[in-house]
């Protein structure tokens, strides 16, 4: 009986998924208990037609090279698993005598790995499953934080720090930065550790967890420009009005994901049409988007490392006989930063979202303090210095 | 009689700006000709407010810090300078006894810079001028390239590199990537180095220079799906129709800048929404915007020595008597690169606008191999490498 082990991506690619991967093959070449590493392309999609490759023989070099690519280097998928494929799932198990399964992704992609756990456990099939967590939105609940979301997190603080250096020296008064997020606004609120001075970007932070108002909106932008001429604003893509709705107008709109979800965007041009509008002010608006999760140069070395030791933690898990988890991470040590994996029930972990939470927000101008001793360790390291010239009257 | 040097910045910063501030500080300081060293605020609206900076005993640190800071240090303005205004600059110069006036910036700065030469030339006012070259639209006459320029070229081919490997891993069908470029498509045209092998972003690329043809615009699209399965597509945020006008909602709009220029945005939304409408297919955009030009990670080096060298060369011409010039740069060395700062006279470069030639295009798939030629050296080197797995057959 062959002790193969298939691991897939679900959902969203991050800086730091192919991370996981390297742990992941890493691991199970060390392990004694494991035959073939083999990997599906585009997740659960790949496991229903059988598209599965072989990397136990992968070169070295190219192993290494994980560490450095960004996306999903075997490809990744939003396929909705219904109660049909769970049999052409384990199907594939047997075709490829898969004895490990191990799923990196997000609420979803956890719920998938619990519903294939679940069949496990009330069928005969000798199929031990992990779930890796990954996700830019950090909404996974039962981990301190989600590998994926540090780095993201540094690249839309860097992104928004440098938005506000240019602002403040060529005077477009408002700029509005949308930020990913579609219904937990870790990242949005992680722009916050832009601000080193006062009159720093971001002037303003809106996460979908809190309406917003537009009246309260434009007389905050209004404020902001009184007191320091220009209002740099970070909105989370997932930004929405009293009523629920996205202030997007692409929500509701026919761009929707395979799981039903609206395909977000478009937040920040309409704040920025309604500054224009309402204010009579210029406005703009950035939209980095997808490079947002994909930015190799903008990574958290923290975020490397924990996605690293998630994917090793993962094949530990189901080489060691257990099955049914998600490998948390739980921090132990501040200076120097130290985690440690902690395996929680995918039948818990599946399907819940973590918000950012009410202790953690201090309203449209900034974020609690206590959110910035949650948030410093995961960036990874402080921002380059840049420098302002204190010149004297000539 | 004082030889007081007056540094002033017009036009959208760039990553690199700063770096012509610290060459101009770094040779005033090493120059015996250069009594005090004031730099404006924001521009010429702050010779004409008198906002003016003594830099002379600035810390050599603070100095040093100008090249590793984005934006600009001592502000920037699109103030459109009106004949009255000219008479309230030479009294700036007065007050301040400026003899050597250096303005950096791009058409409209240079245009300033020229008028205020001509000024001087016509008047008995001892001031001399010079024009430093900066816009990452790259669209300066009279000089090989736009300090600016590569560093923003590396920024949006990195990013749209980056993109590619997420929408090749997750199948979002269609992403448009709006590229920054008002007239002239140089940076949107730079983003075929994102391109190493077949079936690599950006699989289509519009400039202003050539009108998009919605129904050709969708089959090409069409076509890239066909092929390659996904389509990323890096739009100038100046694309524009058969008519000449914007694809830009933002276009004609209420926003404009202050030399009467409609502020862009919103192309790449609107091409999004073409290929979601017209061709029932999934597609987003992302507009990175202002941080593309603000980075100082994604920066280029070859950028950085040029605008370093054009901001000593700018100093040392004033001090050698010269005035109205632009320091074009020449290319004079390919491996290793080596450049000559050439003065070009002001009023030739004035208003005047280069755009991408026909010889550096080929079609909406791509640019002709002379641009990749002319590109290269500018982008200060290879972006990092990332792997693809090669995996043998489960």
């Amino acid at each position: 009986m062959a002790r193969n082990l298939l691991v897939a991506h679900g959902g969203g690619p991050t800086a730091v998924i192919n991370c996981s991967l390297y742990g992941v093959i890493v691991e199970a070449r060390a392990s004694g208990d494991v035959d073939r590493i083999l990997a599906a392309r585009h997740g659960i999609a790949g496991v229903l037609k059988g598209d599965v490759m072989d990397l136990t023989d992968e070169p070295q070099q190219i192993v290494d090279g994980l560490r450095t690519t960004p996306a999903s280097a075997v490809g990744s998928c939003r396929h909705k698993v219904t109660d049909e494929d769970y049999d052409r799932i384990f199907d594939a198990f047997e075709r490829f005598d898969i004895k490990y399964f191990l799923y990196n992704g997000g609420n979803d992609s956890m719920d998938t790995a619990n519903k294939v756990h679940q069949r496990a456990c009330d069928s005969s099939a000798d199929v031990r499953v992990a779930g890796i967590p990954k996700t830019i939105d950090n909404d996974l609940a039962y981990t301190d934080h989600c590998p994926g979301f540090g780095s993201a997190a540094r690249y839309f603080a860097g992104t928004v720090r440098d938005l506000g250096r240019d602002i403040e020296s060529l005077p477009t008064p408002v700029s509005i930065c949308e930020v990913m997020g579609r219904n937990a606004g870790w990242l949005a609120a992680a722009t916050v550790a832009a601000r080193e001075d006062d009159g720093d970007a971001p002037h303003l932070i809106y996460l979908p967890e809190t309406p917003v108002v537009k009246s309260d909106f434009l007389s905050a932008v209004d404020n902001t420009l009184k007191q320091w001429g220009r209002c740099v604003v970070a909105a989370s893509e997932g930004a929405r009005d009293e009523t629920g709705n996205s202030l997007s107008t692409a929500e509701g709109g026919a761009n929707v994901d395979g799981f039903g979800h609206p395909l977000p965007g478009g937040v920040a041009s309409v704040m920025a049409d309604w500054v224009a509008q309402e204010l009579g002010v210029r406005a703009r608006y950035e939209k980095p988007g997808i490079p947002g999760r994909a930015s190799i140069l903008c990574r958290s070395e923290t975020d490397v490392h924990d996605a690293i030791e998630v994917g090793r933690a993962a094949v530990r898990h189901v080489t060691a006989g257990e099955s049914g988890h998600m490998m948390g991470i739980e921090r132990v040590g501040e200076n120097p930063y130290a985690m440690n994996v902690v395996p929680a029930p995918l039948s818990k972990v599946a399907n819940v979202e973590r918000r950012v939470p009410a202790e953690f927000m201090a309203g449209a101008s900034g974020m609690a303090p206590a959110f910035m001793d949650y948030l410093r360790l995961l960036l990874g390291g402080p921002f380059p210095q840049y420098i302002r010239l204190t010149g004297s009257p000539a």
